[in-house]
């Protein structure tokens, strides 16, 4: 049986396999998207594949210069071909739960501007409804906290801020420099009402659920790859 | 005929004395605001008000301390018992359009929070549909402008990021740090459609359409202060 990290770039290849000369490509944060950029670094060493890139974080951004993968900034791009990135949580409407890295903000917006979304995760990532094993992160700006605490009540919810990262006192601190809180709702049975509810609420910056965004899953299983 | 001046005054006048001791009180940015923030000032300086005040600028915070308002963060409030701001547009439904002064994305976070949200002008800011004036204003992720700006265009508008106010060169910057632009739709027939569109954009971090939030309007006119 392959090990966990063999699956993740397993799934990471096969994605960058599909990017093609010319395109512009979106990038995306986490251990499974790691093995998808470090692929895309060799096609270009190796097959002199010409892309034009962005980037979702200062995670994968480094990781991009190291490789010589040219990038972009983001602001500088409406329009990419393909985004290829991780997940925390799927479902099998291709619905997700992301924001384990906090990269959720800027990989959302990659992912809007996207002909073609690609998820690319481990099995263990597949459910049948999302929210069995995550909570829901949001980015908040920091004036929002009491309101936005407030607002996740009444839906039901709970939110803990994300602290106790090694590195740095207090809170966890996005790329945009805002909070980074975990709604807990339990099991979304309506996730398409909660995403409008939480885009609705002022100060709530950006959240982890991406409902119908998501066009293919590559899902890397013991038995082999899977898609849907 | 009173200047206008004047009757921004009256408004703010009237609105200010709805304030009762112990209430916890949403500060509005702009001209209009500041006569209501002015005349609160004098109520607790001659009066003996008591409240707890929430700023929605800087603009506004720095006349607080001048006045001796006693503010608390933002973020340590969830609710309000009333909220008091301008606006740059105001239809006979009570929508609005706001953030000619930039401070819209905090404007919001307030009013969410407000019981009673009460906005004050003068009668020149009455229109029969917005957008008939202005423009609506946006605060956008810098890494955003690119997508956003495709998405409204996408949408029939199009977008100006804001420049050129003396003291710094470049973009306006928001005092959360990121770009103001106005995003120009000409009459909005349908502006929950449209608030629901840019509420759906990520990267989009606020916006000026604010729909069904205001419970009452005070509108100075020449001829006094009309209600509804």
């Amino acid at each position: 049986m392959a090990d966990l990290n063999e699956l993740k770039k397993a799934a990471g290849v096969r994605a960058a396999d599909m990017i093609e000369s010319g395109m512009f490509v979106g990038l995306g944060t986490g251990s499974t998207a790691a093995h998808m950029v470090n692929r895309l670094g060799e096609r270009i060493q190796n097959e002199g594949l010409k892309v034009t890139a962005v980037s979702t974080s200062w995670s994968t951004t480094l990781q991009c210069r190291k490789l010589g993968i040219p990038l972009i900034d983001l602001g500088e791009a409406t329009h990419l071909d393909i985004a290829i990135d991780g997940a925390d949580e799927i479902d099998p409407q291709k619905n997700l739960i992301k924001g384990r890295g906090a990269a959720h903000l800027l990989e959302k917006i990659v992912a809007s501007m996207a002909d073609n979304y690609i998820i690319i995760a481990d099995s263990g990532k597949k459910v049948q409804k999302l929210g069995e094993k995550f909570a829901v992160p949001l980015e908040i700006l920091p004036g929002a906290i009491g309101a936005i605490t407030y607002k996740v009540s009444k839906l039901g919810g709970t939110l803990a801020v994300r602290m106790g990262a090694p590195g740095k006192d207090g809170p966890v601190i996005s790329d945009s420099g805002n909070l980074i809180a975990d709604a807990k709702f339990g099991i979304i049975d309506d996730p398409e009402k909660l995403d409008f509810e939480l885009n609705k609420m002022p100060g709530l910056l950006g959240h982890g659920l991406f409902i119908g965004m998501a066009n293919k899953v590559i899902l890397a299983t013991p038995n082999g790859i899977e898609e849907f």
